[in-house]
């Protein structure tokens, strides 16, 4: 494969290039940035507003442009994807600053893919991933009857295995639609997952590796959530056929980890928005969502659009920092007051090679301290360098929300060469992108639910009011908080608004 | 006491009339709402922003003004008072629809009361309380041994008060301005306080006595708060020489419902304003704060304020409704996102005379059950009519959050007939306040803190950014959530920027 393939320009829209129809039909609309600015339409009538332009806005755009719909799509950043995002590297290609990976059971981002012509290749997983524990540092294989389970003390793991299976088997009561409705919801929503990890995970090697898990997948803190919430969220991590497990999330071969995108994953909605051309408008963070008569008016910076109906497909928290007339019913405001964005960055080092792999090393590490407690080989399929990508996740990303890039950069590799050796020392790139200081998602990777919310203010996640509908992975039933989710919720949501239009 | 006393006309200030300093030299800003328009100054150039007329946004500005500071006010209602509100009755007088009680060792509301000439008097107290459980009506005097405490069985009294023991005496331990250097924070921090509660309040009459207290105290179920919240409310909830209690939380004799204002509670704000005059912006909500060079631009509304320096003293989670530039920290913002109102309402019955003191009742109920689970006789000094307040609270308030106010006081004159008898079937006039339902509040009575907000973020509740400083009962450490800590948060915060301007 060559290197160029994965390499391509990296467009950025404009708004001043993409509103306008006449300046599009024109031809002065591209998403290659290099077109004379088009004439600046300040108003718009569309069927359909749709607040937001990553992967569940831009997706509801398309299913309702097919339905025969007119839609504009109202972005506040200078670009489309939201949280999925391709960062430029000095040396040229793209790394990726958010979500990344797809794997099995993620059938609605893998098709959207493979309609927009984006390839997938498989995450670097060939070699020993690393446990760093105890100041110790232990490769272990991952192809054992224990699959990428560390090597920790065999009762530790007995322990580990049994919370696994509870987690499991209390997921699979979880009615997906309405995790509110399960059972057990009132008892597992009443306490944190912190409360039942420290009655359940009793040796402390098995806490360790469920602590772990828990900052790897939600980039939270077992304290932060719920009960109920990390058990809604291990039942969706599946689709209509096959339950979800805890094990799907965490796992890379098999698991949520598996696939990435050639050329990145932030191609997914670049392209997808190119089909959509001058419906998507940048740099224009909405406002205000007014009922007038029959219509909406959705007054975002530079630009207002009237709607017959209005989708919202930002996360929870920013939807609450929208003005609403009328006013939100209080379980909807409420509801967003409940859903925080969870704490996230990633830092990615380049080096002329992944030379982790000639130690036999997959770049995969797990490990009890350090910023980074969790990375991967994010190198490209051809290996033509090497990128070792790793998260900083909840109270690590707090820790450095105000610290310098040079400061985190220095800790990141402080614990890059603790893993790797002395050569991570000097990456001739280094990346970092800190979703916490980024205006328009401030945290990441997604909402996460605290104890008393999904069973109080569950139902208010998709009920529309009114003409407003709502989208983004947060909706999500199945793939909750991950790029699949984010596409399916832009699938329902546009035949919800079908249904009624 | 004459019956005018308490039914002073209820001042409505506008923009309009109070903005514009020529229009005040000419007379024409006035409180009682009776005088012409004045001309609207759009832009103000001051030292000091203040976002929010409430107490704090209200003490702020006066202590400022005394410093020599100029100060703009910019409330977003067409009233100051925020959550402290009178409510006018059909048949003439007032009542409160939010915060109306004071007590012992709230010094600074009572001192601010007391400068303004707003009296207080006892909330009456006399008579049996009355405990509705399991179906049974028991009437109870709270002047025995046991203080106000309702007739439990043995075991569940003694069980309770072990409880109450344990979290006065684990509330000694708490730092009231940095909880989360409390020496077990951390343990505290990763529970809720229904899994604290369930681990040591084992009797479930014991149980069920704490509930009532936390749904009281909170408005909010122990599902939602985390133990270490719950400890620095109660750790606040004295002044500087006397440490906070759960009794003095709780108690109407001695504790926080001991006193109410002559006239309602919103008389203190509506005083305060008036010696501010026309530096209260009404009808002004503020959607963004920019730094430009030295200084901030504060746009409101149909107003502009220039200032050196910016008090917002809203609830964070309004607070992270305005837009900032430059991005405030992710520690705050993220905050913002975490802090999110409680639910309540508040149901005044109105009747012809305080029929159940003749019962030999106070008019206070604790109960299993109903929408009203905790009432008070709210009838003014005179007696000259009677008024039965009631909470409505956390689930109880978030079911009838989208009732039609009809429906809710259905429900809740069942309730007073059910604790009152048939005469409560009939009041002359009903008020209904649902603070749920508020543009400018969206829940209440104050922000609640769920498990991991204080130790992960409790340093940025006050610590300014740049120039902007926080303000709102949320920020007090005496009294947090209380009309003394708005009074006291206020007064800090112009300290603050008093030695620094």
């Amino acid at each position: 494969m060559a290197r160029e393939r994965q390499l391509p320009p990296l467009p950025r829209l404009s708004r001043r290039s993409l509103i306008g129809g006449a300046a599009a039909a024109a031809g002065a609309v591209t998403l290659t940035g290099t077109a004379a600015p088009a004439a600046f339409a300040a108003t718009r009538d569309v069927d359909v507003a749709i607040v937001g332009g990553g992967l569940a806005g831009l997706t509801a755009a398309r299913d309702l442009v097919a339905g025969g719909k007119t839609v504009a799509v109202l972005e506040a950043r200078d670009r489309v994807g939201g949280r999925v995002l391709n960062l430029p590297l000095a040396g040229g290609g793209v790394t990726e600053g958010g979500g990344e990976f797809i794997g099995p059971t993620q059938d609605r981002i893998k098709a959207l893919a493979d309609s927009l012509g984006v390839d997938t290749f498989a995450t670097y997983n060939t070699g020993k991933n690393l446990l760093y524990k105890d100041g110790k540092k232990t490769a272990y294989a991952t192809d054992g009857i224990l699959g990428s389970v560390p090597p920790i003390d065999a009762a530790g793991l007995a322990n580990a295995a049994i919370v696994q299976a509870s987690l499991d088997d209390m997921a699979k009561t979880i009615p997906l639609d309405a995790p509110w409705t399960a059972p057990k919801a009132e008892e597992w929503d009443r306490q944190t997952f912190e409360t039942w990890l420290r009655a359940n995970a009793v040796i402390p090697s098995a806490k360790f590796l469920l602590d772990v898990a828990c900052t790897s997948i939600f980039s939270a803190e077992p304290r932060e959530l719920s009960l109920l919430f990390v058990l809604f969220y291990i039942a969706a991590a599946g689709n209509e056929s096959t339950p979800g497990t805890l094990e799907r999330l965490t796992e890379t071969a098999g698991g949520a980890q598996e696939l990435r995108f050639v050329g990145g994953s932030q191609l997914v909605p670049i392209k997808l928005a190119a089909t959509l051309g001058d419906r998507v408008v940048l740099n224009a963070p909405v406002r205000t969502i007014a009922r007038s008569g029959a219509k909406y008016v959705v007054t975002a910076d530079g630009v207002t659009v009237t709607a017959k109906r209005v989708v919202v497909a930002v996360p929870p928290p920013l939807a609450a920092r929208i003005t609403y007339d009328p006013l939100l019913p209080a379980a909807r405001d409420q509801l967003t007051q409940r859903l925080p964005m969870a704490s996230v960055g990633k830092a990615i080092a380049i080096y002329d090679t992944p030379f982790w792999r000639a130690d036999g090393l997959n770049g995969q590490v797990v490990s009890d301290t350090g910023v980074i407690s969790s990375t991967f080989d994010n190198s490209p399929p051809d290996a033509s360098y090497g990128a070792l990508m790793g998260f900083i996740e909840a109270d690590e990303a707090r820790k450095f929300d105000a610290a310098s890039e040079a400061e985190v950069k220095a800790a990141v590799l402080k614990d890059y060469v603790t893993y790797f050796g002395s050569k991570a020392a000097s990456p001739t790139s280094f990346v970092l992108q800190r979703w916490n200081n980024e205006a328009y998602t401030r945290g990441g990777p997604v909402s996460i639910g605290g104890p008393g919310v999904l069973t109080q203010y569950g139902p208010a996640l998709r009920t529309p009011v009114g003409g407003i509908h709502w989208a983004g992975t947060e909706t999500a039933i199945h793939w909750n908080g991950f790029m699949d989710g984010a596409v399916r919720s832009g699938e329902r949501v546009a035949k919800e608004v079908l249904a009624v239009l």
